[in-house]
């Protein structure tokens, strides 16, 4: 895996990172306080500057040499030029890129975890927001580290102000300040106002007497101070802070060794058989940041033997489920923080019945813009894709009971995939086949007809489209394809149309001659997710809404369905896309229904919506099925809506998710994915809208076909960020299947804490990789050497 | 209403507010320099100091008044001393509140909306977050008018940082920054950084060169500051940003116009039957704040007259639905912004299938331990009270089953009360009787039976509990009592207990004679909420839990239901109290069973439970519900979890929210209310925990009792945050009723934009006001005033 600075946490080695609200109020000397206040309660004092600018004699650790007894200290990153770093890093040769540095001083750190007691003071440069070495903030730089922070707060004219500015910008970023500490100065009360003001926020702060004047003589200097860090050190709130800073680290540890039983006691977890939950298999987010979690489990916390390095309590772990497919730009993303506080300072929540504020308004226009369906008009609120599939069948069987003078009593139905899944609310089991996931649900009931498809694989290195052998006498055998592209190249596949075309309007009229009466057709475009990853073929897909639209096969192809310029209006049954899991780039395009080659009548979009920060669900409807519901009469409109429809975090939040994954889909960050995947292609295409764009995947083609050979592999597939292979398995594949189980448990198990190891989910004999939108190939690729070793091991 | 400043927006008086990344940054230079290159624009250009410190002739009036010719100055509040506002504020005599400051200020802004095109330059005092008079902080006083915003950056070392963490500052307080300006410094290179910053944040920023050094003589001082205010007027980029902003001010406006019509473009809104929405009846919230929407709509945006004080675009309009009920900690709470933020920075959203993490960890926690029902040991979480109630019927269902063997195919059924609702989705909806909301949904099935029940009503100034005519026979007629506490005295009411235990157990007799097979009793405790607003005899929710688990009606009733000490394990039918609404402090106590005495076995809080900021839902289940999910067999787990399950920034949120209203229970600020309501009692009461505590309300008893006694007004009540007034109907009642629209249009009429008003929710014939859980005293007295005035007309 690429390294990637972990969280520090050791038992005995305690980390503390000092922060300045601004320039020059006295992070070196607070930092040296420290250090004398700390040695006298640990054996090993260690201060470390991981990024120093100035000529060395004049460096912060000389200061700490000069006048700390026995206090080691470290430059890690010593530049020259005594500017911010980002200037002084233009002209030199060292490293300067936030990962290389962030390793390094996680590195360091680790070199003095010896099992002695201990702390690593860690002082940063200028202020929380100045500049790194790479352009980014000093925040931003050692965030993957999380350390406990102390900030050394401002007490100028003007100091409480920056103070509590620079304490919310580590705030945001998800730092917990332990403590703020100042210099005191009469005339302007920084020190009293703050402290009430950070006692209120459960933050002890303190002040100490600033250090005295410079003497003229050099001699007499270092004596005054040599003086004044004597007596600092000793300072009845600088010890308390000390004691307490001790005491909160053992708490930290002890809570987190606590939380897995905890949580068996408090907690009822998710799609979980709580008779096999136990604090050892409950796993500990103490944080996570980009890719990665920051995970405890008690497996891997065992004392370190005596002598012996002492050993990390945390391990980050590749996020690949990209947290249950929501997760697109990364954890504890400061851009989404950010805008999220910023909707909740402009808006809280504003009830949205008959009212309208921006970001819902921008969010339905983008939404119903960006789709390139020209259908699509209208944009309805709920919080969760099965809440949103719930409105998508309220409204289309309205609009289709409607047209046919249905009532409640006719039994109305939905036509569906076999193997689909659209949600946990009731509502939306109904729309899928008795499974393991809702048969035992008293309520139950499925209400509908679902159609086996055939299925896009990659075995043995061969991309194939294998028909259900229900199929097979209809639509011939398993195809062969040169690639993932050939197959996405629908209007190329004359005679596999013409065969499904075939079977499916038998189909349909045979349903239909048994008196079945369809409201919808509903439909995972490419993937069925939660159903067991499937990847359908799209030609079929597209088949099946011509021919429940009754669309003249013969007729161009390319515009049979696609609603430009033609009917808007639904024919048929209106159509409903599940884009929940598929929707928003995660398959590499804005749009699943651009990779058919057609237009729902309805769409239901979540997950990705809001980049993986928090829930939102948008249903996106046809101006036709809207206006099924006018009329005079109130209690023919959609009665539906919850508490917090259309709420401003959400709203804002998706809105600066989607600008900021459609920067991406047209920036050099996915080319060379693109390009990996299109070496075969004649065409070039970029856009990530309109109809029939090429499949690409994050996942390289080589790992890919490299996984598709290995023995105990049945296929594999990817598109987009996700990557998914079946296990073969003896007992039989489904949810129940054991297969995966093993491999997903070497995957996150590891050598060690400390090391990146990968948290992945399986769907019964299916393992699935996912990226969030902004992993970079280098992580990828780390990726992809442990899941090769790992299965072959 | 009470006096509450408003977003300031006038078509043509334009307002910009300075501020300062720290002290000294040129605040003022800036400010002479925008005014000066604002009057080659405008007619008119005022520039403002609200709160000014140091003597009078030192003030930066005087130096806008000595450098611009034309210019008009005022300030507002003068401190002599040359301190910060807040310590200056001490031995004063000025007001300082900042209600009236921010008041002050609008009315000043107010009185420059003469119709001439102008603008207002508003120069706070030190950085964004230097402390008010009041003690707030400079950003939090001046939040109400939520002016466009100039930030001078820092020019100086450590520039860099402490500019981005203030522009930080504003955001999360959702002001929007127009523009950043800073002096030019060559050294440090801050502008160079910050312009690349803030242009990726779409913020255009742009440096001017320093003010001259300060001249020996006077004469020559003043000449050099002319000119140097001369040539920075006609600076391209200063030109360039006047430019700008005069652009923005107007393309806001004009989208704010346009925002009621593109909503009925693009937006499908909740509960609305859209054959009545037009751009004319589409509310646009600009912002909103504290308790109040900033509104705009169609009708109050009328043109002034020539020569006619200039109309303001926006009215403050309280937001008395509590924004769907869920409004608990105010609009634009900037600690619960920073609460969100926080927990975005450190986690994101971790996906939460087998996994923990501290805030889920401690919300779990918190439920439990303080719902003060020893059953309750575990906290599922969902997105909505609509889907955690989805949870609570399939945990209900499964247990009953369980038990007593029964399959999908016995019909079990749910026991509740007639005019209940449980949430939109079809599982919920199938919790109802047919009603309005789901009897035209398709696949909706009513599945169960509904109990009539006794209503709590104020009816002319006199308490009674009224049962339904057809409870009539066997419990009397409608009982007269002397308070609403006598009422909650259920221990004392010994004959209606009698009663209403031999109703209830004949009719469970008889229900169950005739086959039913219940698998819950599912009620909303006190009040019933979306189904009408009715205020159900607390006794008889009592009894009915009695009843359905069988208790000897002549046991010892205060221990009788609450299983403390006895039996954990649910006996009849499980017991489902849907506190979505009414729990977490919104009736005043931390939990609504507590007031009627008894320990459902699931409970489901949502609205309230993140302060009213963003959806979350918890259901939270007793050990002996959880228990009948365990076995060895994985699909007889429950198979539930949304993508978002216990999203970290709901959790943390949800943590922050239910410990600012603890406080807040045991602060001063509620006594006021409980003394009122208690003046009768005998027993002060104060928990907010346990049973059986005194019901009280934010509304005046003589508020209530007035409102009681109006001809047109049937009946009233009050409690908690809720009050609710049912009006008189010769058409009859329900939700098909259009009796309040009436009053809900005049109360949000008001006689012109700029005014408080108040934005009310009915349900049929009934009008309710909530307030937040920090409305005060002198606020819902305004909102009081308004409605009794709006009745009298």
């Amino acid at each position: 895996m690429r390294r990637v600075a972990s969280s520090a946490l050791w038992p005995r080695l305690r980390a503390l990172q000092i922060y300045g609200a601004n320039t020059g109020v006295g992070k070196t000397i607070f930092s040296s306080v420290l250090c004398a206040a700390f040695q006298k309660k640990l054996r090993r004092v260690q201060y470390v500057k991981p990024v120093s600018t100035g000529p060395l004699d004049e460096a912060d650790d000389s200061h700490i040499s000069a006048f700390g007894s026995g206090i080691k200290s470290k430059t890690l990153y010593q530049f020259d030029e005594p500017v911010s770093p980002h200037i002084a890093a233009r002209g030199s040769s060292l490293p300067i890129s936030d990962n290389e540095i962030s390793v390094a001083l996680y590195d360091e750190l680790k070199s003095y975890a010896t099992g002695e007691d201990g702390i690593a003071i860690v002082e940063t440069a200028g202020g929380v927001l100045s500049p790194a070495p790479s352009g980014s903030t000093q925040a931003d730089l050692y965030r993957p580290l999380r350390m406990p922070t102390f900030l050394v707060g401002d007490h100028r004219l003007g100091g409480i102000g920056s103070t509590i500015s620079a304490w919310e910008s580590l705030h945001i970023r998800g730092y917990d300040v332990q403590s703020v500490g100042l210099f005191a100065e009469g005339r302007y009360e920084n020190a009293a106002y703050l402290k009430d003001y950070f006692a209120e926020r459960n933050i002890p702060s303190f002040s100490i007497a600033p250090p005295p004047e410079p003497a003229a003589a050099r001699d007499e200097d270092i004596k005054a101070m040599k003086a004044y860090y004597e007596s600092s050190s000793v300072n009845a709130e600088v010890i308390g802070f000390v004691e307490s800073f001790l005491k909160a680290h053992d708490k930290r540890i002890e809570d987190l060794r606590e939380m897995p039983k905890q949580a068996t006691e408090a907690i009822w977890h998710p799609f979980m058989q709580h008779s096999e939950r136990n604090e050892g298999n409950v796993v500990a987010m103490e944080s996570a940041y980009g890719d990665y979690f920051q995970t405890y489990t008690k497996q891997k916390d065992v004392p370190s033997g005596a002598g012996q390095e002492e050993k990390a309590l945390l391990s980050p772990a590749f996020d690949a489920s990209a947290s249950w497919w929501t997760q697109g730009l990364g954890h504890g993303n400061p851009q989404l923080a950010l805008t999220a506080a910023h909707a909740a300072g402009k808006y809280g929540h504003v009830m949205f019945a008959g009212a309208v504020h921006e970001p819902a308004l921008t969010l339905s226009q983008t939404l119903v813009h960006r789709m390139g369906n020209a259908r699509l008009s209208k944009v309805f609120y709920t919080d969760n894709g099965s809440t949103g599939m719930e409105v998508a069948v309220k409204m289309a069987l309205r609009a289709a009971s409607k047209r046919h003078g249905w009532s409640p009593e006719d039994n109305v139905e939905i036509l569906g995939l076999i193997g689909s899944y659209h949600g946990d609310t009731m509502g939306t089991m109904d729309c899928s086949e008795p499974s393991i996931f809702n048969k035992k649900v008293e309520w139950y009931q499925g209400r509908g007809h679902w159609l086996d498809f055939p299925q896009v694989k990659l075995r043995d290195g061969q991309w194939v489209v294998e028909p259900p052998k229900s199929m097979r006498k209809t639509v011939g055998k398993t195809r062969t394809f040169n690639s993932l592209a050939e197959i996405f190249d629908l209007d190329a596949r004359r005679a596999d149309w013409g065969r499904y075309r075939s079977y499916l309007d038998a189909e349909l009229w045979h349903l239909r001659q048994q008196g079945h009466k369809f409201g919808a057709l509903i439909m995972e475009p490419v993937i069925l997710g939660a159903g067991g990853m499937m990847f359908a073929d799209p030609l079929f897909q597209r088949c099946l809404v011509e021919a429940v639209r009754g669309i003249d096969p013969n007729i161009d192809n390319a515009k049979a369905v696609d609603g430009q310029g033609a009917d808007k209006d639904w024919q048929g049954m209106p159509v409903i896309f599940d884009e929940v899991f598929t929707g928003l780039y995660r398959l590499g395009r804005f749009d699943a229904a651009g990779f058919i080659g057609a237009d729902p009548d309805i769409v239901v979009n979540a997950k990705l919506l809001t980049g993986g920060l928090l829930p939102l669900c948008t249903t996106t409807a046809s101006e036709a099925i809207f206006e099924a519901f006018l009329s005079a009469d109130k209690s023919d409109a959609l009665l539906h809506g919850h508490s917090y429809t259309a709420h401003a975090i959400g709203c804002s939040v998706a809105n600066e998710s989607l600008a900021t994954m459609s920067k991406l889909s047209q920036s050099d960050d996915w080319a060379g994915f693109r390009q990996d995947w299109k070496a075969s292609l004649a065409v070039q295409e970029t856009k990530d809208v309109g109809k029939g764009s090429t499949p690409w995947s994050m996942w390289s083609q080589s790992f890919v076909e490299t996984v598709s050979r290995k023995p105990n592999v049945d296929y594999v597939f990817a598109i987009g960020s996700v990557f998914a292979m079946s296990l073969k398995d003896p007992a039989g594949s489904g949810y129940a299947s054991t297969a995966a189980t093993g491999l997903r448990d070497r995957l996150f198990a590891g050598s060690r804490a400390g090391e990146p190891v990968i948290h992945s989910r399986v769907l019964g004999n299916v393992l699935y990789l996912m990226g969030a939108m902004t992993s970079t190939p280098e992580t990828l690729k780390g990726v992809e050497e442990t899941v090769l070793e790992a299965l072959s091991r």
